[in-house]
């Protein structure tokens, strides 16, 4: 069996979820809401289903869905993108991801990652016969070193993937940052793979910048979006990968010897969704930013080190100021088995050399359930 | 770009697809039925959309499903499967491919495929590193040679890919050279990889011999199924893997990375739908033996020569006795453009020296659509 997967343990969200169910814990390790996303989104999805046809779609996926993808990118970040050569449908940002790879690298390029660093882009890189080439931002601001960033791109490298709102740091790139990156990118010809599932989810009145928005990147930039992140609905896995021509041509030729196709009952849902007003987007938006709110300050009357969050919906925090025995990992099972209460530790976004004093909450939770979590920390503590 | 997918064409189904569509033709080249699947189990996914949750799923599939084809595999091949340890959900056949292939293969190894063969093993195989050994079965029997078969077994084969019923040819594979296959995996410490996406789709009273259940094949089977074709909703995009857990194992991690999972609500319904009485597979199975009868006659009444059909959706005719010009991608071009019915070349499903005096229609449709097909086409010739 091939040595990428041979012996890799199971991905921490499944485990942490699956030690949550064990212990009967508040489950803020795996990140996805706890409630579903809108109910009109979810009765279109459900129509469909039975109005039919629920046979094999384009394999680009519907076209409505395509459009709405283009209309959005236009809507949201000015961006003209056409449908018909530019968007393809995916069934889920990690599927994105894997056709991405799978048809852009050959064996022996190089591929930036930027740590911490969301677990699945390591073995893709990897199984797609890429060499990972480590670059870290560090807490509690998590900056990109430009020098250390300049020194990663060699004439070996075939892309950048950056992950922006960024999982599990809850960074958003500045635009000094992304410049930077744009400006090597173009410099050494480099393709740039940016997972901006959280593109809605930025606070404090940050605005989402596309890498592909920057002057020259419109031809090297890889755009993924997902709906589970956007609609609170992570089960549906539908995603979206926005590219020019000359780089989607390749990335649809893996994907439909990947999955093919996409359900076409959930591809009408998203384009609907999609289409909602602004106020959809942006109530989303604040009403994380008070989730966020309220489980930080908690969290710091508690005593962790609570560190920024300008995107996403995950929380750091340093935990050595509790006076816990052990590194993340222990802490994180002390808390699941003890305090009831499921976290992830942050090494496991790392590929070695890992910091073992940050724990990560996931935060798009009913109110009383973060209260409860909260309480829970508190008695144990 | 990697090489695998640079200037590869989109697959021959897509385009037959697209034609029809441009040309207003009866679509009778990819393969999907034009009536959906039963309504209680497009009800039972439609309920889940409301009642929800809408999130994430354990990464190997609803307990309730994975439970349900552990259960079908008993009931319809007497074979005892551990649905925790042997059982995993997929989005859809291709995906499973995708992953047992990612999985199980290391640069170099020998994969054989048997052709006439489905568009995706090939770059597959290729793309996870493997080297691709071809073997053929000929018309009009579809016969393996079983002398060919064991000398393509060398030290560097790792596993066979084997799709029975076999699509295009209509072909379902025998005892004996089933027996054999297995004989030889044993014999090299060879993989199978199985897929069964039509199992409940033999005519003529034939059943279904699953290679797994073969002596000593238990460990080295790789078994993959489809709810799409088992309950006609193509789009779904629901299938399912089952493996001694050593080879789940591996399996199950490149899941984790290509899609992670599968949406719960169809994963739901895909499970009551496998608790059917027999009665269902029975009719579907009856139903499909009427068209391909009524399909067949008329074909050949029109001086097509037409292949058995033991199994799939598919007939498989030769073209050469109708007097036309050209090959089998000239004819089906004329026959999409001027006769307004879409078929497929049998050539497509060759990596090279391919006949090219074979066209593969489908036949899962409406009577009426079937017999539409035959009229145009008795019109045109
Ligand atoms: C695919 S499961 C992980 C969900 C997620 O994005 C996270 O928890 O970081
Ligand atoms: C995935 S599209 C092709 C459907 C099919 O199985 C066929 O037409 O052979």
């Amino acid at each position: 069996t091939n040595p990428v997967f041979t012996g890799l343990p199971t991905t921490i969200f499944e485990t942490m979820s699956r030690l949550a169910i064990a212990n009967g814990a508040i489950n803020l390790g795996q990140g996805f809401p706890d409630v579903d996303g809108p109910l009109d989104v979810r009765q279109t999805a459900a129509d469909a289903l039975i109005a039919g046809p629920n046979q094999y779609p384009p394999m680009l996926g519907l076209p409505e869905l395509r459009q709405a993808v283009a209309a959005s990118t236009k809507r949201f970040y000015d961006l003209d993108v056409d449908w018909q050569s530019e968007v393809m449908v995916t069934s889920g940002a990690t599927e994105a991801l894997a056709d991405v790879l799978l048809a852009l690298l050959e064996p022996g390029d190089e591929v930036i990652l930027i740590e911490p660093l969301y677990d699945c882009y390591l073995p893709l890189v990897k199984r797609a016969g890429g060499i990972p080439v480590r670059l870290r931002v560090t807490p509690p601001q998590w900056k990109l070193d430009l020098g250390k960033l300049a020194d990663a791109f060699t004439e070996n490298t075939k892309a950048i993937l950056i992950n922006n709102p960024m999982n599990p740091a809850g960074k958003v790139f500045g635009e000094e940052e992304l410049a930077a990156i744009a400006r090597l990118c173009i410099e050494h010809g480099v393709y740039a793979i940016c997972d901006e599932v959280y593109e809605h989810l930025l606070f404090d009145g940050r605005q989402h910048l596309p890498l592909m928005a920057f002057p020259g990147m419109r031809e090297r930039a890889v755009r993924i979006g997902s709906a589970g992140k956007t609609f609170s609905l992570t089960g549906w896995k539908v995603g979206y990968v926005t590219a020019a021509p000359n780089l989607l041509d390749p990335i649809a030729k893996a994907h439909q010897f990947v999955t093919f196709t996409t359900p076409p009952n959930l591809q009408k849902a998203v384009a609907y969704g999609l289409g909602k007003e602004d106020s959809y987007f942006l109530t989303l938006r604040d009403e994380m930013q008070a989730k966020r709110d309220r489980f930080a300050s908690g969290l710091a009357a508690l005593g962790f080190g609570v560190l920024p969050c300008e995107g996403t919906y995950f929380l750091t925090c340093d935990v050595s100021t509790l006076g816990l025995q052990g590194t993340d990992v222990d802490i994180c099972r002390q808390l699941v088995e003890e305090a009831g209460v499921a976290a992830v530790p942050v090494s496991a976004f790392y590929v070695a050399d890992a910091p073992t004093n940050f724990v990560r909450f996931c935060f798009c939770k009913k109110d009383e359930v973060l209260d409860g979590a909260l309480e829970r920390l508190d008695a144990f503590l």
